[in-house]
Order: C-alpha cells, then structure tokens, then sequence
C-alpha cells in the first residue's frame, strides 16, 4: 500500500477505535464532526482562504435522532477502508449503491437515496481531515491538459508535449500515489474556462512557444483539475494565470480557483491557489483590445446581484478589484473570451495573451 | 492542403460559382438546400439510419423575405473557407462572433445571435454534403478513450496502452486528416455511457485483458466520439458494443449511436453504426444477474412515454426489442449501472461483461 493509502487508513482505523474504546468503558460513543454549515465558514486573510472555523459537534450512537446517521457514517468508513485496501477507486454514485442493503427483515434501508450518502462521505472527510480523493472516491470528471512536461499516471509515463489536438483527459483523483511530476520546462501553468478556447490555444502550439501547461475544466474545473492546479504551483513553484470570460460567473470560476468556496470551505487548503492571477478577460480590456460594441452582451438582472455579492465578498477588496468590478456594473456589458475573435481568429494567441503577459497587466 | 480540406474548399468554390453565374446571365441567383425538418426526414430500411428525404428549397437573393439568409450563407462560407485556407479550426460560438458585423452605417447587424447563425452552418452542411467539422467546425468535446491501439493525432503518436488512469481526451474532430489509425490487437470496440464506469473498465484493465478500446462520452456522446466510433468500426472492421443504463434515456443514446436522430438525420451517414450491439443493462438483467429490489429505480411519467415512444420507433420494431421494452415497461422499473456494483465493485468487469460475451447475450 502506498504510503497516503496507509495513513488513511489508519486514519479510519483511530476513528473506529475511538468508539470501540468508549463502548468497552460502557459510555455512549459518539463521533465528532467539523460543522459544514454556513455560520462554520470564515474567510481567512492569513491564510488567503475561505476555511472551516473550529465549531464541532458530536454525533452519538444512543440518541434517536443520531443514530441512524452514527451507523451510516461507520458504514461509508468500511466502504472506504474496503476500497483502499483493495488499490480501487470510485464513484459516489456507486458507493450509495455498494453501502444500499435493507436491514434484517425491516424495510428499513441503510440509504434511501444518494442525497443520504453523500452528505455522509463529507463528514468522513472532515472527521477526519483526508479529501475524498484519498478515500478512494472519485467526482465526475471533464477537462484536458497538454505541455511542456511529462507525468507518471498509474505507472504510465506520458509525455504531454506528444498530446495532439485531444490532449490527456484529467482524471478526478490526481494525488500524488496516481500522478507525479517528471521533466518539464514549464514557466507557468493557464487555466483556461472554456473547452473551445483552450482547443485554440493547443491547435496555435501557444504551450510550445510560450512554455507553459495548458488546462481546461469545461466551465467551472472540477476537483481533479483545481488539485492538479494545486499540485502543479505548489510542488512545481509555477505560477498560475486564470482566463475567463468577463462576466460574474467567469470571476467567481476565478474566486472559487483562488480561494475556494463557502459549500466546500473544508476542502479550500487541498484545492484552491491564493496566489492564482487573473488575466483576464478584464472590464478594461474592451477599451484596450479595441473590441466593437456589437459582440457586448447585455447583463441581466442575475448577473447585475451577482457582480453585487462579488463586491461585498472580501478576498475582492482590493481597489483593483473594485474598481475591475464597478467598471463591469457601470458599462452593463459582459464579454466572452469569444469575443477577441472579432479581431482576427488567433488574436487571442498571438496579441492578447502575448501583451497581457509583456504588461504584466493581470490582477492577483 | 490535406485531400479532405480540398475537396471541402473545392465544394464551398463550386457552390459560389453556379451563384456567379446566374448573376452573369442576369438571373436571380440562389442557393439549393436540402430540407431539414421533420417532414423531409425518413427512416431507411435498406441503410437502417434515420436519413433526410429529397425534398429541396431554394433560397433566392432577389426575395425579401430570403435576401438575408442568402447573404448569411455565403458569409457562413467564406469565413469556412478562410478557415480550412488557414489550416484553423474554431468552435461554431466562436465563427458566430467572427461573422457578426454591423453593416455599413446601419444599425443592421449580420447575425444579432448565436440561434441565427447556427442554422446557416448546418444549412450549408447539407447544401455542400460537408460535416461540419470537414468546415473545420469543432462542437464542444468530452469523452476519453484507452486501448490497445497507437494512433496518430495531428503528427503526435499517441499509445493509448498507455495513458494512465486519465486517458486521451477525445477532441471534436476526429477526420481522417487530424485522427490516423496504427497498431492494433483491439478485437472491438466497447462504448460506456458513463465515465464513472469508464474508469472501473479503465482500473481493472479490463480493456488489456479483453482487448478492446474503451470510450466514454458522458451521457449521451459527442460528435467526436460518435464519428470516432464510426470510423473505428468501418475502418478497422471492428464490432461495436453499447453498455448504457436500463433506461429510455439509455436506450435513446444506443439509438442515436445506431441509426442516427430525427434533429440530426442529414449525418447519420457519417455517424451512426447500423451494426452497433446492445449489451447492457437489459431489462432482463435484474433476474439473470441477482440485483435487488432495492437498487431499482421507480420510472416517472416522462420515464414512461419515452419508452411508448420508442415501442413505435420501427427500429425497435423486432421482436426481441419489443420484448425488451415491454418488460421495462411492465415493471415499471429502471437500473443505472452502478446497480451492479451491489454485487461488488468489479462485478461488472469480472462477471458480468464476459458473461455477456461469452453468451453473446446482446440485442443487435
């Protein structure tokens, strides 16, 4: 067993011990779990991120109201230990359906409906600090990545310079027993929204001329691309540029990348990049990249409270960002990457990036 | 220029010459394109696809009511044109931004949305019996695939032996010019419905042991992956297999798979695999494999009159395929895949897929 799947197990093994220890001594056993309500979540200015605060509760296994849920969680735990021991992974989907039995002779099932489990998995995860990944689980996955470097992927060596048009298509659990880093001469990692520009980007060769690994999570990047963002800055010391359209959902892609976000504050010190930048697409860009008025996009009423809450959150405190912010409520207008096509088909690969770069007009 | 990319521009050239000439000859010029909607649409026994009829329009400059779609046309053609010239290729959001102009000193714009310009790019599909991605039009992508096969994808040659956990993400065009074939022992083609359960075929190596390519698309699958299928299946004569949920949703992707859809009947030519086989789940599959009641999912309404629907379609008009539907029917019951796993996690690797083949337990 490798040495993650070890100590996670061991984890699992403490929690169970725990308990057995107080049944033995005759008391009610109980297991203790972060809170992962909202009133548990801070922003934290030293660490840069939205994280967990310390409230805990207890969840006993005599008292009619926890009980079930004490069994449940035990149950998830077995699954778990079963899956890492095994050397498999997967779905949270399945688990509900490999943990699904009806006890004895009652109709009573242990979980009724994955909205059951699932709830169940974030508490073991919290309990005892392991991402779901390291408990063997893994979330639905999209996106791809070419570049100067080559990896190791379950045993595979993979040279991401010799990817095609495809690119390798990342898995959701890249920790460091699944991937590792080998040679590579990448100065930066880009972290692109969308699929269709990320396809311009490799079909322009900009990873070859620029040096750097580029990724896409198809809209908001799942968990196996942000952790392998993660990994890559922090192991590799790259630094990390975000590009997204210019509206609220492309800055919060950007914020939930930076800082994590509130639904998963327990996760945001295995996923999120505090020192991600944002390239772009900027509010002031239209005025610098001379894009015309009609491929502006009206906001609607949904996107205008969004921009509203941004303003208000505060990892955008900074002048830049208000000002970023306010300039995109005070024009009405958003822009998609696509827009840059306006200018010419590679303008996006050949004088966008290129100048943005030069600048060093980006915000962090 | 690659032949494909010829013969596509020499397409878009002849289409603008015949309108030339018209104009020389002072007539009215116009466009002839097949019709598109559902009363032009038929399903044909002899090719076993959803195919379009012959019925025509013709499309005139000279008519108020055409004059614009005419002239949409041939801008939709000429940035194409430029396009495969430059040896680019662009998603149809971003070919919609690079047509969009303001005409003249008018308030007129060529395209005012994305909903406009879609359709021209389809009508000049047909018009030129051109796929789009022969447009060097790239739809959004997903799916990933390993195998024993080493291709070649845009002058990288890629082993997909050995892609890791990850796997090569299959892009949006995947003709002959972009996509090669090299070394195979592949025996055939294995097409899952989910990536979850991808990844169980991919971390058991099921694919090393039976020899079989494995693709995912994530539901219902990309052009990419369907003409990707086509082409492995035509080119290497390699059978295809189905593996989908026992659902109409399931169903429905194995349909489109085989014979084509009504909204896309103009490429189920270069599309659909007449002879792609159903292998699972069956209806039948709760009683021969032992799952529980308990992991039966009860059908909804829409469940119900999709499947009605599907009775009436006369590809499903064989006997076995009536049998299969009316069971599903009766029971009123539906299983995702993950319903096997209440047997084990590798049930479906190691138990139920060879018995499959081994029975040749499919429906055809």
């Amino acid at each position: 067993m490798d040495p993650i799947s070890k100590k996670t197990t061991a984890k699992i093994e403490r929690l169970a011990e725990a308990v057995m220890k107080t049944v033995k001594k005759g008391g009610n056993p109980f297991v203790e779990i972060p809170v992962r309500s909202l009133a548990n979540v801070k922003w934290s200015e030293k660490h840069r991120l939205v994280e967990l605060g310390d409230q805990k509760q207890q969840r006993y296994f005599f008292n009619v109201s926890m009980a079930k849920k004490f069994m449940q969680t035990f149950l998830v735990s077995d699954a778990c230990k079963e899956l890492i021991e095994s050397g498999k992974t997967t779905s949270i989907r399945d688990l509900y359906y490999v943990t699904k039995h009806t006890i004895g002779d009652t109709k009573q099932n242990t979980f009724d409906e994955q909205d059951e489990s699932d709830p169940i998995i974030e508490d073991l995860e919290v309990a005892i600090d392991a991402l779901r990944e390291e408990l063997h689980l893994f979330a639905s996955r999209k996106g791809s990545m070419v570049g100067p470097i080559t990896i190791r992927d379950t045993g595979d060596t993979i040279d991401l310079r010799r990817m095609g048009s495809g690119g390798w298509a990342v898995p959701s659990i890249v920790e460091e027993n699944v991937i590792q880093f080998e040679k590579h001469e990448a100065k930066y990692v880009l972290l692109i929204e969308k699929d269709a520009v990320w396809t311009r980007f490799n079909e322009d060769k900009f990873w070859k001329r620029e040096k750097c690994i580029i990724l896409q999570g198809g809209g908001q990047p799942p968990r196996g691309v942000r952790r392998l963002v993660q990994r890559l800055h922090k192991e590799l010391g790259l630094p990390v540029f975000v590009l997204v359209d210019n509206d609220p959902w492309g800055f919060y892609i950007y914020s939930v990348v930076k800082q994590g976000s509130i639904n998963l504050a327990y996760e945001s010190m295995r996923m999120a990049v505090p020192d991600a930048r944002f390239l772009g697409l900027s509010s002031f860009d239209k005025e610098k990249y001379k894009l015309p008025d009609n491929v502006a996009i009206t906001m609607d009423d949904g996107d205008v409270s969004r921009a509203k809450q941004m303003l208000a959150y505060p990892w955008f405190g900074r002048k830049e960002w208000q000002k970023e912010l306010r300039e995109m409520m005070a024009s009405g207008k958003k822009y998609e990457l696509e827009a840059l096509s306006r200018r010419g088909i590679s303008f996006i690969t050949e004088e966008y990036l290129p100048r943005k770069m030069r600048d060093r007009d980006w915000l962090a």
